[in-house]
């Protein structure tokens, strides 16, 4: 067998054949038949531009056409045997071309490369994938959306170093969110536009003498033009790189949300309940809801990220042009964009189903001195001491509240000018939570008017 | 000391000052002080914004724009004494500026807080870096042109897998770098447009009730826009990671040039000479001429990389806004700006001192069948062979020449015809590195008059 | 001044001193300075060696290691000046020697070369900061343990999910990680004994021809043998990954308990207080007090796992044997060193001044039908139910007192029997939580009087 | 079905059955599979150890052992039906046992977890994969020791910056990988032994009130002894994280080989011959013979780096004890065992197959003014010149050499006495390459006889 396939392809020089563990460490078949769709869309391309171009005749491109849908029926099908002797799909593909169409599949591969070929498959491969997770933040988004709408004005606390800060809404913190996804999305776009170039017709590495037109290959495969130099268009994977990035980033994001939900859905916190759809119980503690989606999604950034350290990690130093370092690249992307995929579709479902507990989120709100800036804004603004100092008034009401176990509110107006003689009665009215999170009207504020300005924004662009 | 400290930021509440360990795990100044220039970017712009928004009394804010310019310019003379105690540049500048000022001084944090001024000085300063970066790359693009400009007919061996695979030229390789480097640069442009929104005025988290602009302070710092969600404002770096993200790129793109400037230098290679000013000797070897600066660059890809895994690592999980975690964010920043500066210089620097020994190059190329691929082109074009049996065809007489220790132009027509009956005097136009160059014109390819079109298009943009 | 500087070193040869660019990537003295008393130990080592084997002269020898030790004093005193133009620590120390005592510091670098000099400064700083690092593990090893001495049969909910699951105790929850830092302790020593292994005599790559006594320089600084390979001495850094690889593992098992100290002290859990000491405040929340240490610590993990991708990356790929990529060993192992020791010192300091609050606690165990597990092993041990029916039955019982409202233990005995027949008074022993960590007696398991073993052991082998 | 799953497992609780995605997001069949022999090994020493303490029947113990044997046969067979609503290997173990033993089966999970479960079934795998790749290593290195005993005196150049530095052998050279898989080696033994500790028993997280016995399940495994903290024993994955760490380290080791060879077989190096077995061709460059198995393995370090900081970034900052995130354990470690064994074995086979070209390597050694280190220590050693200026003569001496395009050896006495009057007749007795290499004769050097003591002393060893 290892006989016929050096014969097939590359071998009419080799005395031996391929050890097994060559074949081992060698064939890509194992993973790179995720990109069948996409080398036959490529092929099809090609062939179309060589039967346009003259190159090959019309009745051998028909046929080679009509081949390749023959062979994209049966893999879809799953009738279709990979053969790890025949090394990667592009080997499959052609071969299996052979059996159906005969010699003019052997015209198919004028002109262009495995080199070019895979470059281009993977291309198509990750743009569709960018597409995809597009829609899927746009879902995302828009779940985030539904809870903001929801709870505008739910009060909850705003946390710095997971202590109560200030009160903000429940809509505040959802569309913190939603500003992170759509950043996300900008940057996937910005990565597809940039890498929308067509490989194919590099050919190996130095363009061909074949009189083709990469303007049409490039036209047919939805591509903006094609690569301007044939040596970078079969050696970079800058665009797999920005891809993996882009991922991590959003990952991140990810994680952070999938953090909140963790500690939120803890008996101590009760900030809210996820669905029985999206928890779990244990083997041997019957009470436990686990937040397991949460969790699995908090982790998906460590896979993502080691993703990418692989592909820059193989990337380093390699000299022009292909080398089969380079093989390496797809499973990362295989894998991060699949996990990316699974991380957000499970986060969509899990925030769709999710109860936000608002009585628990607004008792907790209250909790901590959290209108303690406000107290400190408020001498700013009335007394007009200067901000430092308005500071330093609040500290030591704060510890004098702390001290007799009561919350600001609770001082009596005596205890306040005790410490400052110039408080009054109006104070009062800046201590509530509610007061609070309506008071915060800047730009980007808590304010529940500002929040929903930033709803209808978001639903606006959406649409 | 530890006692004046807390009591002039945060301590009105503490009872114990901070532990030494703590003071040396917990401030910031030692690397924050890089922020100084954004930092009083900020203020000023900040102290213009209360005093048209009537918060803050004109003479106040004259005092403390004032101020703020001689903070500057003791810092940028060297006369500032930064203090641990004083544990970050905020503090620091503040400090002093109410030494200088007095009592407005304490009026200028009004309405905003460390959370969203730390923000605000990071993105001013990444923004900087983008800036600075973009014009390194334009140097070093202009470097690639000129050496493309030089050699766009220079013959020298395309390589995969480190193997003579075809004749390209020194111009079109020079060429693949100029596309990857400009990628660099649109990647940076994105990831500046992306992050350029203004978090001043997010406060602390919730945005505040003081009556400010931040529509004002965006357009004075030259944001295209304030931050819509006050909580994403002081809470993400996702803006850092995409500028870390693409520093790596780029310093993979360096570290493929780096590697090749090695392997070119070296004795078996001799592809080309680098000047004395980008080599160095060694202490016991004194006929060495070390590619010093190539290897510092292909190195230079760990550290940036290195950082990027850093600033991911601390972001992960992080719940929502400031946690102290993020403090940690700046040093990789610093260090990857600063490697990746470094690193763009000494390309630009070696590759413009660099001579390309023209006569290997073109020798090199010669070797090692580089022109079998335009053989079975010729079959497939001239004898209508499928391509796979033109490929064997090649194959036989490459392996007939290896045999007879010679090269394929040094076949006779007889030993050709000999493996098939069709080959005639044509063939021996294609055998030839010009020949081969020449021939492929397709676009992208590496035919001189292809890449002089490309270098007279990259001229024209980087006017 | 270059001029000079080439002539110095390796310049004979060399018609241009080096690039103001090429000077700021290449020069290493601004970090390697660091390690100074190192060059200065391994130099006297080969001094006296030098002399001993009879290729130096006995007074110059004692020269030598005079001057050497005016040096190390002038550096130590912060009375030297490093210069740049002398590029790194070993020249800059052999200069100022030469000053000192002339001619004879011309003779030091017989046999050796700066290559197996820097590898041997190199490994005695790594070796060094094991044996440092090793000292902060066992105070904080003894930190946890007082914990958990004082807190041996606190009861405290045991967690997975972060959901409440069973109790245990304070006490085995320190020492869970008690383990995790002994562990890490091990994993520090074995590396030690692994690199502890003399490259002194290597010379450039090849050994040298001199009758060197490279057992004499290993002995003389406490390495077990010389390096058996002299290429092997002078290439590799394996023994700098795994130090950073060992911690960044103990960076992780910080940042667990870590994590767990920022969610422990939030106002939710509220089961610790962390002293003034380690905690912050604000500067526009007064009543805020942070966990700074403990996001700090968290965090670290994120720059050294980066300093040792940064390491992994560079020496990838490198040929043997030096190559200057390799001069970027050095900042990432020293960051790395000095963040490890802060966070340990850190951790240990919070860990001393830790409050736990006992009531709190207790009542959270007590909480979410946390004894579930042992009315399911009363199922099987009291009824023989098979475990999963066991299991099974509690499910149900869980069911209907989270329906009213109730834990386990207020549910009536009737409620009980009539999801299971079989169920009698006897359960009701089981149900509490001090009945529940006081079963748990297998080995290793929570019951105090196991914790309290496992307590004198450690106390034992620390001592 | 997701009813049934519910049932069977968790969900007496549970209202709904879990989402498609929370499905998918969740099962860990899909690889944990890979854990089956481990899981049955595990069950297999519960069960015997049930009934030895007489928790579970003889007769009961004796079902489940011989139904586990049975699961276990079906498994190998390949006739075993994974279901993904079965989550993982336990429950679809668990559940088919059920199948055949009836209710025995359900007594089997008695006094375990699924955390203590999974934590002794991985720690299983991982032991069992230290031990393969102890043997691959061994192999490795002994195809090291084969050809470094076929040319411990075959010269060859040795490089530092890829530049001819000194004359090496190409026995030494090999036995420079010799030391860095030895210490590969030994650093899988002792993280081996670190690791071998038993969870089993450690339950869910708190120990068990059932009369277990730990330190028999611990012998019966081989591990030796139970871990003694058991909320440690299920919470943590640093022997994962060391297992990873030493792949990564010893994968550097083996790209840096691959590096070698791929530059040593390219067409300007020559040094180095593959076998057709492991080399490729190109399906356009018919006369291509690609090093592509020294380029995958030269790749490996990517995916295997790339692991271990998945499995960081998934445990950083985790809760204690079990959180679902660490089921992201496996994959990464799995991943990085196939990929490090077949890159060991791959590097095996090329090794064992290559060819050095003797007579390329001799010649390469020759050229570059390679011993001029021998110069300038003979200078040092016959006319006393302190090394400082030994070196700058013979830099002079080069640099003449060089201008008049010879190497050292053919400068006559008079050039080189008008450099410095003292040289005589003697010094051409060192200028040489096999004089050069003999001399070396310190311990670890380079000359033969040093080199063939080192290579018995490992053969030795690896017997």
């Amino acid at each position: 067998m290892t006989k016929d396939t050096s014969n097939q392809m590359w071998g009419g020089r080799f005395a031996d054949g391929p050890d097994a563990i060559m074949e081992a460490i060698n064939a890509s078949i194992g993973f790179d038949q995720r990109l069948a769709a996409q080398d036959i869309r490529g092929s099809s391309a090609h062939a179309a531009m060589l039967a346009a171009t003259g190159i090959l005749r019309d009745n051998d491109a028909e046929a080679i056409r009509e081949g390749l849908l023959t062979v994209l029926s049966e893999i879809e099908g799953g009738n279709f045997t990979f053969s790890a002797a025949l090394e990667d799909i592009h080997m499959n593909v052609e071969a299996r071309l052979k059996e159906i169409v005969g010699e003019p599949a052997g015209r198919l591969h004028t002109a262009r490369s495995r080199n070019d070929q895979v470059a281009t498959d993977f291309r198509l491969w990750v743009r569709d994938q960018m597409d995809a997770i597009d829609g899927a933040l746009v879902t995302l988004l828009q779940a985030c959306l539904a809870q903001a709408s929801a709870g505008a004005d739910w009060v909850m606390p705003g946390f710095t170093h997971l202590q109560v800060a200030q009160p903000v809404t429940w809509g505040h913190h959802m569309m913190a969110y939603v500003e992170m996804f759509a950043r996300d999305r900008s940057r996937f776009a910005d990565a597809r536009a940039r890498m929308n170039e067509s490989p194919l017709g590099a050919a190996a590495l130095a363009g061909t003498s074949f009189p083709i037109d990469r303007h049409m290959t490039a036209e047919a495969l939805g591509f903006d033009r094609p690569c301007a130099n044939s040596l970078d268009a079969v050696s970079d994977r800058d665009f797999a790189l920005e891809f993996l990035s882009s991922a991590s980033i959003c990952a991140m994001h990810l994680s952070r949300l999938a953090e909140e939900l963790v500690i939120w859905s803890s008996a101590q916190f009760r900030f809210v309940t996820l669905s029985d759809r999206f928890s779990t119980g244990s083997s041997i503690m019957p009470q436990k809801k686990n937040p397991d989606a949460a969790e699995l999604i908090r982790a998906k950034i460590g896979r993502i990220l080691g993703s990418t350290i692989t592909l820059f990690t193989v990337m380093k130093g390699l000299p022009l042009t292909y080398s089969k370092d380079m093989q390496e690249d797809k499973e990362p992307v295989f894998d991060a964009a699949d996990n990316l995929m699974l991380a957000l579709a499970a986060m969509e479902g899990m925030l769709r189903d999710l109860t936000a507990n608002r009585d628990v989120l607004e008792r907790a709100a209250a909790t901590g001195f959290s209108t303690a800036t406000d107290l400190a804004d408020w001498l700013v603004r009335e007394l007009d001491l200067p901000f430092r100092e308005a500071h330093h008034v609040t500290g030591t009401l704060v510890a004098r509240a702390e001290a007799g176990g009561k919350d600001l509110p609770d001082l009596t107006l005596d205890e306040m000018t005790a410490v400052h003689s110039g408080i009054h009665q109006g104070v009062f009215d800046v201590l509530g939570v509610h007061n609070s999170v309506a008071s915060r009207t800047s730009y980007g504020g808590t304010a529940p008017a500002r929040v929903r300005e930033q709803i209808a924004r978001w639903e606006a662009a959406l649409k």
